[in-house]
């Protein structure tokens, strides 16, 4: 089984190609984007251990040498030194503006190799190959790229779109359930913002897909593409529309950041979480009926994924703090708070100048 | 006087003004970009003790607040710490997306500030105010920004486009002798490479524009900035024509890079020393009659320029080490060696396929 997703962008339009057998044949796809008989590749030290070896060997049996880096895994390598690390290698190995780089692994490897890749020479082409759910139905469809700082997450980055994605749900095998439970935080948070029918699906194959059910896993990947794809073709740039992806993100990024980006924490179940606090408010706004935070709340328990404050293990920063962290967070506006809130599931809008108190009320609530 | 040039870049478009006083005027031109109060703007020691009370007196007069950083001047700035402290000051000063950044100083200011602006937060608009020769005539136009690698110049980067680009060719008053020189050598590459009657017109009135002629300087900026505006509106991202636009350059950048970006050779010297390299080499290959060579080279002394390689005070590495350094500039492709050469005085091509040891023999010539 094989699907497609294309990201309409004119001159920088790409597809989003999803399978369960990349491993063997993805030669035939990168083959168009290849001027000669060598690619680089990043990757993670995971993701070396679980699938290096075979993809090397399937390019190799193609005549293609890959010659590779691999970074630390986690969200620890989304900062400067790593980043200068990888670009420093590029050009140590000699990249050509016209030569080729695969990005094989997590959001994190999508985020800084992408980011590196735009940066070095002006920028080299490159295929995102996601390894995990997350980066498979997120952060490889976009061209978003970028770094950590200090200051925040992704505060660093520019846009710079692949030339394909190529998603295997077969690495999700080698996935920790976890970090699966974390990917589904941004597949529910599609069917929530903008796709009420996708809602209802998950609902009722919900733990078919938890049972490891390839074609529903290829469907879910697919329609989760398919919506990032309209909306980024729609707002590439995030003037406008872009910024409802944002769903659940500004509590969870302040979640994240206040956690210290660690495995206290991942970013999909940040995500998970805020998604239920943004109906939280929005209900607290009068702005959509109780039902609704319950149903979300219902279908995320039912998945055993993350809906709370209180299911983080570990110390969580001070309510004050998380709203701190919020106003440094790059989506605010002249200085007020912007959510992005709920009418209902699967109809979402920007709200500008929400009240700090009720931010607070809502995240008390969840602790 | 006044004179506008645009470059045309559909949704990227921007305007460059050229004038002698813009130091009280500027106001005028930055309100159509400013959303607040408050604009940020980086510079470096030099620019900021000459001219930054003037112009922050300038804006404050208008409502504006400039809140400002200084970085060493130098091509020493290009560098990654430099980059991480401008970016992170950005991020701590609060620098939102929809804010503006001014960008004061020369090549090095317009470069790093340009690469930093495109980064933080995923692009935040900036204007440039080039306050060297060099910087008005070639980088603040074009979109290049970047720092430079121990691999080489300008080697990490990205194209990112001003909003606008003010010029006040006042502010060359303030430049040594040497810097306005140097700039120069940008100048005259504009003739060579696609403007005979540029070149003739230097000529005539080079000892005029030695004299500090404020409207002939007005004109040569206002050409050069026309003559690039032309190229890179019709190949941004250097596809094609735009490689001509490195005229001297592959000689330069080595030289550059093999005394280690310092004073010893600035950056305009090396292309001036370039641009007749690549003459010789042009006529070694057979391409162009010798008078080429010898008029540019004319020209140029009478201007008091630097045209060969015994020129450059102190150590100047081996002729093999000079062209180990061209190989890893970033226009080699698929490895072999990449000239723009001349056909005569306003006619270049882009050759490819030189071969290294004629390029050796010009290089032990001009030594």
């Amino acid at each position: 089984m094989l699907s497609k997703v294309k990201v309409d962008l004119n001159d920088y339009s790409y597809n989003i190609i999803i399978s369960n057998s990349f491993i063997h044949s993805s030669f035939d796809f990168i083959r168009p984007f290849l001027k000669r008989n060598k690619v680089a590749l990043i990757t993670d030290e995971n993701v070396e251990r679980f699938h290096l070896d075979h993809f090397r060997n399937s390019l190799k049996a193609n005549g293609i040498d890959v010659f590779s880096l691999s970074v630390s895994p986690g969200e620890i390598s989304k900062d400067w030194n790593t980043l200068k690390r990888v670009v420093d290698w590029m050009l140590e190995v000699k990249l050509e503006r016209d030569d080729l780089i695969l990005a094989f692994g997590g959001g994190v490897i999508g985020d800084l190799v992408g980011f590196a890749s735009s940066i070095v020479r002006r920028g080299i082409d490159y295929i995102q190959i996601p390894t995990s759910l997350l980066a498979q139905v997120d952060s490889s469809v976009g061209g978003k790229t970028g770094i950590n700082s200090k200051y925040g997450k992704n505060l660093v980055g520019n846009f710079f779109h692949p030339k394909l994605v190529l998603i295997d749900v077969n690495f999700l095998n080698t996935l920790s359930h976890r970090h699966f439970l974390s990917g589904l935080g941004e597949v529910v948070k599609y069917g929530l913002l903008k796709r009420y029918s996708f809602f209802e699906w998950l609902e009722k194959n919900g733990q078919e897909i938890l049972k490891g059910d390839i074609q529903k896993i290829i469907y879910l990947v697919t329609i989760s593409c398919e919506i990032k794809a309209e909306i980024v073709s729609r707002d590439e740039k995030e003037k406008g529309e872009r910024a409802l992806l944002n769903l659940g993100h500004t509590f969870g990024h302040s979640l994240e950041a206040g956690t210290g980006y660690s495995d206290q924490l991942l970013h999909g179940e940040g995500v998970s979480i805020g998604c239920c606090l943004a109906f939280d408010l929005s209900y607290k706004l009068g702005l959509c009926s109780q039902e609704e935070p319950s149903r979300v709340r219902a279908f995320m328990k039912s998945m055993n994924m993350k809906t709370d404050i209180s299911q983080i293990s570990g110390k969580v920063p001070a309510t004050d703090r998380l709203i701190e962290l919020m106003k440094q967070d790059k989506k605010v506006k002249s200085g007020n708070l912007r959510f992005i809130l709920p009418r209902s599931i699967g109809k979402t809008f920007i709200a500008e100048d929400v009240e700090l108190r009720d931010v607070s009320d809502v995240i008390n609530e969840s602790r």
